[in-house]
């Protein structure tokens, strides 16, 4: 499948690399055709890897993944052109995390809003589901890295789009996926964050995940 | 032990009478000294256990527990009379939750705040801990009702006080007991109640819970 991501990061990287390692082809946006980080991954990662702008990704993509910072992901977004998403799957792996009193951080949005909300609402025709963005990167597309069961939580407005997430998702391992029902859903998952920091500053490392157990 | 409830509803009823069961003394306070829950309540559970005012209840207690619901919470504590509070350890099991706009409820106050932290506040020399608020009254003091194992947060300021309710926890069989720090963390396990509800809307029951899988 052709995959856009948004975001030249850790996290951009990550679940990148194991995209082509997929067999997925994927371009990388950043900001400029020429991000250095975006090129040195292109490099790392062969043929099927590409990179350019934002827009670039966008066009490209038929899933694309925003890996953007929270705090930038309107941004981002705005600059990938409207005409470029509409109609196109949106896995927000994202959280609107603001860290500007240190440690732990706060959320910029939550309780009665979310960022997941926020892109469906500013992208009315993209299909945002809101999926990953409980869990750190290196499990996303990697979710057999844990011992043991443990799960995952999606939502979003679009049952096709839903399901073509949730495919992608098991292709890489996922089993435990909870459809959590539409987009106000992210709320939800966007406000684990705050015990998820705690419990990655307390066991310094950010390799666990929750499981729902009955 | 002499244990206070704050609480007449379905939460103090079940965790009153497991801890009965197990040996202690239960008072069970509400507003009013002729309760007619309460004293049902104290009939059906023998001479161990007894009724009065929320400061009758706070005054028997060693340990005290808030099971009110999180909106009558500060009213409760201020009915229990501050000097029967001070220097006791209040294990919060209260939430935030605002049902004024349906289900699933918001919180009345989070991110920046928390219930565990306005009590603490408003009642400094009371050493709240807050625990057992991220799952159903059921599971409480009855962590083996669950096939396999999950996992309890707590927080509060005072590392005295929080010995004591783990010590507590640990003799109804809770293993898993992450201490997150001091009553700030309340935001984050208070926080957890969004998906709580969500996952309890889905399920259709309560009785689950979250297992950190590393």
């Amino acid at each position: 499948m052709k995959i856009g991501i948004l975001g030249t990061g850790v996290v951009g990287n990550t679940i990148g690399s194991k995209l082509i390692e997929s067999g997925h082809e994927v371009k990388m946006g950043s900001r400029t055709a020429n991000n250095e980080k975006a090129a040195a991954w292109v490099n790392a990662n062969g043929a099927n890897a590409s990179h350019g702008t934002f827009s670039d990704a966008a066009a490209f993509g038929e899933i694309i993944f925003n890996a953007t910072k929270g705090e930038i992901s309107i941004a981002a977004l705005e600059l990938s052109d409207e005409k470029n998403l509409n109609g196109k799957v949106l896995i927000d792996i994202a959280n609107p995390l603001d860290f500007s009193n240190g440690f732990p951080p706060t959320l910029s949005v939550c309780n009665t809003n979310s960022l997941g909300e926020i892109i469906q609402k500013t992208f009315p025709q993209l299909k945002v589901v809101k999926a990953l963005n409980t869990i750190n990167c290196g499990l996303m597309l990697n979710p057999m890295g844990l011992k043991g069961k443990h799960d995952l939580f999606i939502c979003g407005n679009d049952a096709e789009a839903k399901s073509k997430v949730t495919a992608l998702l098991q292709s890489f391992g996922w089993k435990n996926i909870h459809d959590l029902g539409d987009i106000t859903n992210a709320r939800a998952t966007e406000m684990l964050l705050p015990v998820w920091v705690r419990l990655y500053g307390k066991f310094h490392t950010a390799h666990f995940n929750f499981h729902i157990v009955k």
